[in-house]
């Protein structure tokens, strides 16, 4: 259905710059506009975009209103954010069907609330609730006594051990898997013997998972990870972290057992967190570094190296490997001059 | 059933060093040569075990050929790809069953080609099409309206979200997960706001996608991997990348959103590539190195470092830490000696 | 069931001071300890909590035990030990049932041990053989002709695909993937020809597989991972490769192609190790380290640098682009240095 941009600047507060009754049905981007669709320009990266584009009208900020063609605008302070809720309500989330399918494994103790859905080869195990509006897709698992909030979607395929409980709108995608045994071995001369793992997991609202995402159960005490936590595909999550609210970790970072990561943190792709450590709320790690000590203050940080030419590459880590004669080299050069002074 | 080396050495365009009636019915390695087998010399690191294999016959380039004993030789120009081609030769792929498992739930509307196989506990959702002689396998899920080219095998456990297209002669190994949603996340003070991943995946044929794989759909646009691509397991491929046709990538990497990787690249094992650049086609990343800019010239990059023992590599590290003040210290040290002069 | 400290001394060959009769029900942290709980002290960063922890005994090293307070005590040699074996005789494993699910998928022809479990939805096809006691989860795949040992637990929604044979006692947790095919392909011009992946994987016995980590099937001969190895969640191992006796491998660690690792190894988180190596028994190998030649002896090797402040890290980066150039300057300051002597 189609909304008169008016409507949608009210929805944003935003500006409008150009016909108020401009019809917009759709969302696109800048390079691949189409009539009666709305962009957004929040990268400058693209700005070059913004003159040509063929969207009916774009959301940008005050100081890039200028480079526009004939397009109608919508001047917003955050053109992304508004561009999120503009797509959310042009593209509202299909109905969640209620009732249990037929081929579906259901223990008799398990508390299905009646408008959930349990999708075909579901398994809901003994003890397990299922909260209102719940979605749980195909082939997902979920085991005994685990606890699933109101309005929460777990897509198909997706592993929820025992006893493990997530909040309410949270939403855990394909292959997560929540809840297995964390890395516990206690040596026995030369064999290893398995500590059991007898905590949980336990998930707050508005919770996001990606595919393939891995949180571990807890030792003894569980593994947290609080509200508004928003995890990237192919995390690992070793036992008894603690992730604060609002921290959103991106893709193939790992964090070790026992770490600490405070509230409003953002960890880029590939970062690894060793484990039993602390991590100060409001901090941000660069994609690919290693955080092996206390951050103790907010602030970024990094560790990650860019890649340049091999051949220029194998020169600088051949130096790299002999650096500490280097800088000892440089100390006696300092230091004979010095007595020549 | 057994072959004459005449027949092999005919489909590979070898040239023969032995008798063309030795028969021939199974590969081998050098190492563990057995009689009526064959095996092949590519690296040249296991050149040493040529002289005293086992095997029947062996598959070698010109210059490698002294170093045989009284083996039989194929001399061919690639002896892996020629190894490739017979070991396909001897070894048929089985024959795909058809028809639909009684235990799999398959839409309605869902248009499945009478050869094609759907497995036990199979879901094939509303509008989703599965092409000729698919082979789709147990406990995998086909989304709402996806497209499977023929020939497609999708193994066990494979999740392929709503909408996706898959090409022609694919094969998408076991706990891949092809269009769960891009992190796609707009800051509403401190909290994210979902931005919904409208775009979806577009896979070519001939692609093959490892276990446990997860590409994510596009946020506008589709996410698109072209002809010939070949992804390797536990890769992260972001929303609106685009992988150019014939690149390879190996295990472990991850791709940041809106990444533009060429043709015919090689991304080495745990590579980590940041999001909205371009990478020229042709260009090798090895291993465990991170891509920060665009690539604009076809070669060969890194920023990888290789390991050493550890109480060497803690002084270098802790060296590393003052390079800034060690490189101003012998900018220092020039000058004064040049005042000296 | 609550047992007598006594009766837990005599279990760990442990010297108790306090009440022997203290009752034992549960085990606890220090820092959350509990009456009729039993903590451990292992890591002396939790020193600290000893004397205030409310446990009613705990496990402590000799040289740790002047620090606690009125709690009871059970000095060992390793507390982390004890700790384990304690633990895992509070928490005995839930007795496995017996029987095959009415929605399990087995084929005529598998041999499945009458007091093995097969849950819901599982799938076992042709030749494949279950031991005794093994416990086989909801959704899980076994392949054709692949072998489970006794008392192993496939978690829920594994993938072990044909010809595997996994040993005795292992546990292999959720999305694990054993058996893909190994990333093998030649090059025919500008596309990848596939070779074919005719080896299995064999596993040994008291293995245990991480949530989400891929075991890929060796091309010719098999990839094998020996008794009592330990591999966490996340891990990539290629095909061809030998995993020695007792080795731990933390989560994220990817092992390429026809790599040989020793026996009692450790490789710690996002380790890359190359392909076509070897690592000498009794290696450790530190987190976000990359392996690119032989380890010949036991050691420690690293290359993960750590994080530090954004700002100041960006300054080393760009300084160590030029190391090269720095090394020559400083070498041309030493010749000038020496000539004026």
């Amino acid at each position: 259905m189609a909304h008169r941009l008016a409507e949608l600047a009210e929805i944003v507060d935003a500006r409008i710059v150009g016909d108020p009754d401009t019809a917009i049905e759709d969302v696109c981007t800048l390079e691949q506009g189409r009539p009666g669709c709305i962009a957004f320009l929040a990268n400058s990266r693209y700005r070059r975009h913004l003159a040509g584009t063929k969207a009916s009208a774009v959301l940008v900020r005050e100081q890039d209103a200028d480079e526009a063609g004939n397009t109608a605008l919508l001047i917003v302070e955050d053109p992304y954010l508004a561009y999120a809720r503009i797509a959310a309500l042009l593209h509202p989330e299909p109905e969640v069907p209620a009732g249990i399918h037929p081929t579906a494994v259901v223990a008799e103790d398990a508390r299905i609330a009646p408008d959930a859905w349990i999708g075909p080869h579901v398994v809901i195990e003994s003890g397990a609730g299922i909260g209102g509006r719940c979605r749980i897709d195909a082939g997902t698992y979920v085991g005994r006594d685990a606890r699933i909030g109101e309005e929460t979607r777990l897509c198909p395929n997706v592993t929820v051990m025992h006893g493990v409980t997530i909040g309410r709108r949270c939403i855990v995608h394909s292959g997560a898997v929540i809840g297995s045994d964390g890395f516990g071995l206690a040596r026995d001369g030369e064999r290893w013997v398995k500590v059991p793992q007898l905590g949980s997991v336990r998930i707050g609202d508005d919770v996001e998972i990606g595919a393939n995402t891995t949180i571990d159960r807890g030792a003894i005490e569980d593994t947290v990870i609080e509200d508004g936590v928003k995890l990237d595909n192919q995390i690992q999550v070793a036992h008894n972290v603690r992730i604060g609210e609002n921290t959103a970790i991106a893709g193939c970072a790992g964090i070790s057992g026992s770490a600490d990561i405070g509230r409003n943190c953002m960890l880029g792709g590939g970062v690894g967190v060793v484990g039993h450590l602390s991590i100060a709320d409001g901090c941000v790690v660069t994609g690919m570094s290693m955080v092996t000590h206390d951050l103790r203050e907010p602030g970024v940080y990094s560790s990650g190296l860019p890649a340049i030419p091999n051949e220029k590459w194998n020169r600088i880590a051949a130096r790299l490997r002999h650096l500490d004669d280097l800088a000892r080299r440089l100390q006696r050069l300092e230091r004979k001059l010095q007595d020549e002074d």
